[in-house]
């Protein structure tokens, strides 16, 4: 008798960006310049750092709070200073992935037929990996092949009803091209959408916008995900969040494990939000240096997208999928890491994550520009 | 359109004993005699402290390991000197909980008649919840009333084929009773099932034995479960792990979240793997006061089963479920927490984990013992 399901037999699990392991070598400080997997470039804050130096012992022996009510409670004090959002409008996860695992889990019927799951493509690679863990069937909608922007926000909700999606993940900003929707867009996306939309904001924080007044509004079909990876420096944390109606609060809750966030990552990600304003300056930091580093590759004749990200997608000149990879694997040779996608759309481009002015210094140099 | 599906419309969630709330108070120190989710009544050893203590910025701004390579090299050296266990063997999971339900996502199909999942009544309570979230069907097969002895291994292995159970939880020591099997019956009960047999080892630091021959002789249908939660004092932390063959992790692998742990737990859970020694004294003084509990509440006409555990089951003089029911309120009423379940079988007894010498002397105290 085969111990797996066939379909978890049969599939190919996420490959993550390279990771230098920073445990098994035991130094802190690599001599690699990480610019493949968009974490921030400056540290996450000093008053982050002291609760977890400072948490007694008693904490880590007791089981944590199952809610992180204390995260709760400063998610929607920092997010809504009119106190139309509540602790019952978010809910805490093990990392953005643990929510996007959840809402497939809550939503799509075992073996539905007509219960699928929308995006547009190019995405995030994790969501076809997780709907063929479930398994639901996923519809991608593609986008502009030459600006990435989707279908007008009417035609997508309909072609995601046509094919019978129950949930859909759109990414806002973008990922991998930095595009970034309006609220009106993302408002008719939701009222013409029949199913759950999924605004996956884990870059929102280097946007000059966002999605919460959807949620504000009282609409019940919205859920925004949120991370602290990126805009908080804190990617080895694990901490994620949804902002929802809290009907769907309720029933993600019911799904995730009994004690899904650690102690640790529930003190230090409370004291990130209530210490914003720190995590807003390596925001500043990090859009300025999108600038610049834009600036200098079109100067130099490479295409790049605009970015509302902390990554940027960038196409050299005379393009072709065999220059973009091996200008990955030149940087990778001189310990520059950065991120090429071997899929359709994407392989003769390069994306970038945001570095200190130092590091963008140190890739360009390198890339003789 | 309802947003969830039925069957987690209808779920009613798990329900974890009571945690009055640390990181709500702010109070590390409480003045609750907390005695009702079995945590270590000793604190974390002091390496652990100071690897989360000492851990760099550096690692918390950059993604984890995904896979916690140094944890999995420690848990394979620590419960194998003689190198038949290797990394490969081993799966680290946010606490134990998560690696049940990544048995059930990679073990049952969704909606599958013939592949349900089986158990021993009474047992842990997640267990039914997360059968229901996936759903699958649970066979739960009853241990003997009055001794809480399961089934003959050979009997209860064919009931479990017989209903089509294709995973089977069987948590060894039991809980809530404390009971040990020995390992001949679990290598016959893991040679008569036809399907995926989980052995639950949350509980076995304070046993005298524990099941990973049955790895180490290479069987493919054995997984088991391991926590750090109670032996090493680390609930707040979240961190378990399965020791099985090859195959099974491979196929849990896919499954789990793609960063499941983060940086925090994986330093702290191999340097408590590291220093078993030092949580090993915490395990003698746990055994030791649990004789000394078991014999006063005897003497004292309560009937206690006998436990390997680090919590007893105990059942007051002329027992009924009012009786129980009202010395937990007392306790409680007094700020002493056991656990009280009130469901059939169990409701005329108490479960009480055990403390520190003068934690079980204040409980004796008032119990007018």
């Amino acid at each position: 008798m085969p111990y797996e399901r066939d379909n978890i037999a049969a599939l190919a699990p996420y490959v993550p960006g390279e990771q230098p392991s920073w445990a098994d070598t035991a130094h802190p400080v690599r001599p690699t310049l990480k610019l493949n997997t968009n974490e921030n470039p400056y540290p996450p804050a000093d008053p982050v750092l002291n609760t977890i130096r400072e948490l007694p012992a008693e904490a880590l022996r007791l089981y944590p709070p199952p809610r992180a009510d204390a995260f709760r409670q400063a998610a929607a004090a920092v997010h809504d200073p009119t106190h139309s959002l509540t602790p019952d409008h978010i809910l805490a996860t093990n990392g953005g992935d643990e929510l996007l695992r959840l809402l497939i889990t809550t939503t799509c019927p075992p073996a539905g037929m007509r219960a699928g799951i929308g995006a547009t493509s190019p995405t995030y690679s994790l969501y076809p990996v997780l709907a063929a863990i479930h398994p639901a069937p996923l519809t991608e909608i593609p986008r502009d092949s030459d600006t990435f922007a989707p279908p007008p926000a009417q035609a997508l909700a309909h072609a995601w009803n046509d094919a019978g999606c129950s949930l859909a993940f759109f990414v806002n900003p973008h990922a991998p091209s930095g595009r970034l929707e309006s609220l009106d867009y993302l408002r008719t996306l939701a009222d013409q959408f029949e199913g759950l939309l999924v605004i996956d904001e884990a870059y929102v924080d280097f946007a000059p916008r966002h999605a919460i007044p959807l949620v504000q509004e009282r609409r019940k079909n919205v859920v925004i995900l949120r991370s602290l990876s990126k805009g908080y420096a804190l990617a080895g944390l694990r901490f994620g969040y949804a902002i929802a109606h809290p009907d769907r609060i309720t029933a993600l809750d019911k799904a995730r494990d009994s004690y899904n966030t650690d102690i640790l990552s529930q003190v230090a990600a409370t004291a990130a939000l209530q210490h914003r304003d720190l995590a807003e300056q390596s925001w500043q930091a990090v859009i300025s240096e999108r600038t610049r580093l834009t600036d200098a590759l079109t100067a130099a004749g490479w295409r790049t997208w605009p970015s509302h990200s902390n990554f940027i997608l960038t196409q050299p000149p005379q393009p072709s999928p065999a220059k973009a990879k091996s200008i990955y694997e030149d940087l990778k040779a001189n310990d520059i890491l950065i991120r090429y996608f071997n899929t359709p759309g994407l392989a003769d481009k390069l994306r970038i994550s945001i570095g200190t002015p130092d590091q963008t210094t140190q890739l360009l140099t390198a890339l003789n520009i």
